[in-house]
């Protein structure tokens, strides 16, 4: 091909894959709009129209027309191609074979399945009745070991479904890492524990009126260098960070009056995920590299933010008067150091959500564990009620009273997200080990915290994590920050350290 | 050809439709958003994607598929095709027909212009500058005289232009119903002047906190019987009412500390709009007939609840004291009477969107006979602002001293949209109409009112005119309704008794 030809290609391909993503924008303010307050009775019709134009997303994706641009691009290569129009060509690449792979007839089947099995899931956590949900499960664990059988595997077929949220991960990576994770935290547990020491926490389920609940969570939004003219704070009932465009990456959050802590901490997980997503290269914009590169990555900046920064005492040494003022009365017998505490208060609990940071990670390597185990056939759907609750009662000394509290608890396997959990406790990996990166370049983190200079941490991700979007992969990216692949040292030390300290131990 | 292959047409025929719909959906969500918060960096953005997606609804209106299917319908007809099925081609048909007349090019040059245009007009009303904005309205003046060659039009050109806002609406009815109009409100007006009265109206421009405003009107909003599973209210610089689908009516308004009125009566207005759209047939659903049948009949619902409702003393029996408990103290000293004397203050002024509902017309009837002599070739643009001001001079006995506040006051023009403000004066017209025709079902009108039961009153329009969304004409609802065309006749009646009253002539 001539030079100009494949100008030509190339910008009819980004003019096209331009289309795919302002078609998902729609979809994406559509869905904010849903989950933030549109009227009950816009639902029905809302849904159809997402319907309508993911459907006419999915034909763009693997129609003739996309196949044509990413065979001449991907063969023509750099520099002929721009490398931003390669990357975008590379990514396309991968989302049409995967798609192309599926006979369209059993994609319409799944998707039909997924949906039916989350209404399902719902009534059945509600009733706290793994039965009724089961055949469901059953339905989409075989569905996807089919999938997976279209799309081929390397080494555990497990890896097939890791590389779909975290590319390049795979199970031997995680067994060692999981399995250091696991022993070094359940050692710190057993030292929590045998130290006998206990906080009052009461004050933590008094009252802190919703609006100003707000306020503060605006304050702190705005101290760790949210971009309020590139998104905005809204309230739902499941907090998420949604990206409508470049210059569009919104927060939502959830106010409870009697634990103000699920609106200040989700609220700045969720601004982590932001700072990402507003830092991006805008020269990515229309592409599909414009967002964060894995679902690990994405974590270890809201865990980054909510951990490292937000449960840390400089943090609040900065921020503590400032939230007293905003609940009169609420802390006014509660010494800054006894808030720390209490807010890091470590204690074994069912609900992974609801879990602390030391215990969190374990949560996530019994669903990874149960997860390996059932696409590797070694153990079955109806068995997992009982496999969970041994789990628990192993890593963690309890065990839930019902399925509700269990292994019924978390939404993803009724859509369909196998291989997504690992992701979390990856991130909470990757952002320790980015910490340590970090204070090569900031010693002073903690003075800064205190200061209340986010925005010099802000720009440190910025500069080497948030600008590049997909055009690195996560395991390059940790690699060029870190010198090193995943290695849970670091969250185990950082925990020891911040545990001893708490604890006395 | 075979009943059952007509059936087959028509069904595809309302999937290809119901897509248009889901785009236009999405468009709208976007658009609401944009103007209730989207943060500023995501304008351009979302501008781009609202431009791909409008493309797309361009190019299935007036694709050879749709062609297909109007052609095929339309000559079978019914009862082969159903009803809903006809009617909905035959409004596609129309679409069709009015796009498909002009050549893309200038299509495409002209939505260009009318952008431009509308920035260039926002500048020329802020510098006072009618010189600035002439070029770009000499441009969509011809722009539209050439389109209306290639639409054709019957009797006059302005024909052409009012048809497109209010069907079948002619300048041979419009002359004489405005003339009568204009008329019978000079000399409405002259009585009032002479009567010497003046009111204090200063306590209206004390302060009532914004989310007083705010929870008042809701409560008014609920009284009227608006939906709120299916709608919601939002804050805006512009207010407007907009529907996202058959089950979600928006409304939206603005919030004045040092004006209530502004928001009372705006949300009074937009939530009449609202109770239209949400009690259109849900049958009609996902066709291009689940919309108010014009810009004329949708304008009757507003005005009739703004004034006809909002600004009656039997509203404010019922509804002052619970104004007066939102804004403690504002109207310590004011009786109901004198309250109700201000909010009806007969005052002309230059500005159409603060006009009291005496004058309103007046300013109607003047941008008529401009648009009208526009595209009859009598006037040129550059003879405007002379002309305007005259006709204020006559009609209002006022003059703007700057264009800011005369001929550059809204944007309509800058927007192409020509045909457009008869509708306003026409909306009132039939309000007027209507509310003769309904005291014939309802004689206890009044009542109604002072108990709140807006309820009845709504549901008569739901019967007469809201359930049957497009596929009724608006002459034809007109007929239905009152058993008249329109009729100017109730409105200068109304008007007379009431400022009779008021004003003791």
């Amino acid at each position: 091909m001539t030079n100009e030809n494949v100008k030509l290609i190339e910008e009819k391909f980004l003019n096209y894959v331009k289309k795919i993503t302002a078609y998902q924008e729609a979809i994406s303010v559509m869905y904010w709009d849903l989950r933030t307050g549109a009227p009950k009775k816009s639902v029905d019709g809302r849904s159809e129209v997402i319907g309508i134009l993911s459907s006419e997303i999915y034909q763009m994706q693997t129609s003739e027309e996309m196949n044509g641009y990413l065979t001449a691009l991907i063969e023509e290569g750099e520099p002929a191609v721009s490398e931003i129009a390669l990357k975008t060509a590379l990514d396309c690449k991968k989302t049409y074979d995967r798609m192309k792979k599926i006979p369209l007839d059993e994609y319409q089947i799944y998707v039909t399945l997924q949906t039916k099995a989350e209404s399902v899931w719902e009534e059945a956590k509600e009733k706290k009745d793994f039965e009724l949900f089961r055949p469901y499960l059953e339905q989409l664990v075989d569905t996807t070991k089919r999938f997976i059988g279209y799309w081929g595997y390397e080494g555990n077929k497990y890896n097939t479904l890791l590389d779909m949220y975290e590319p390049d991960m795979t199970v031997d990576i995680l067994d060692e890492v999981f399995e250091n994770v696991r022993d070094g935290i359940r050692d710190i547990l057993q030292q929590i524990q045998s130290s006998g020491k206990t906080f009052d926490t009461s004050f933590i389920y008094n009252r802190f009126p919703k609006d100003r609940q707000r306020d503060f969570s605006i304050e702190i939004l705005k101290q760790m260098g949210y971009d309020f003219d590139a998104g905005r704070l809204d309230e739902t009932v499941h907090p998420f960070q949604i990206t409508l465009n470049i210059g569009d990456a919104r927060v939502t959050t959830k106010y409870v009056e009697n634990d103000f802590r699920v609106a200040i901490f989700g609220t700045i997980h969720e601004g982590g995920h932001a700072l990402y997503e507003q830092n991006i290269s805008k020269d990515l914009a229309g592409t599909t590299l414009a967002e964060g590169t894995s679902m690990g990555i994405h974590e270890s900046q809201s865990l980054f933010n909510e951990i490292f920064v937000g449960r840390n005492l400089s943090f609040w040494k900065k921020n503590y008067d400032l939230l007293k003022s905003y609940s009169p009365g609420q802390f006014d017998d509660v010494p800054l150091l006894d808030f720390y505490r209490a807010i890091n208060e470590v204690k074994p609990s069912l609900i992974r959500i609801e879990a602390d940071e030391v215990t969190y990670p374990l949560h996530i390597i019994i669903r990874y564990e149960i997860e390996k185990a059932l696409f590797n056939d070694t153990i079955e759907v109806k068995d997992l009620p009982k496999i969970w609750n041994e789990k628990y009662k192993e890593y963690l000394g309890i065990e839930p009273e019902h399925d509700g509290v269990g292994v019924l608890q978390d939404v993803h396997w009724a859509g369909g997200s196998f291989g997504y959990f690992p992701s979390y406790a990856l991130g909470f990996i990757y952002a320790a080990q980015f910490k340590h990166a970090l204070l090569k370049d900031l010693p002073n983190f903690d003075e800064l915290l205190a200061a209340g200079k986010l925005d010099k941490i802000k720009e440190w991700f910025n500069q080497n994590i948030h600008q590049f979007g997909k055009t690195k992969k996560p395991l390059e990216i940790l690699q060029d920050v870190t010198g090193e692949g995943p290695n849970p040292k670091y969250l185990l030390n950082y925990l020891t350290e911040k545990y001893k300290e708490i604890y006395e131990f």
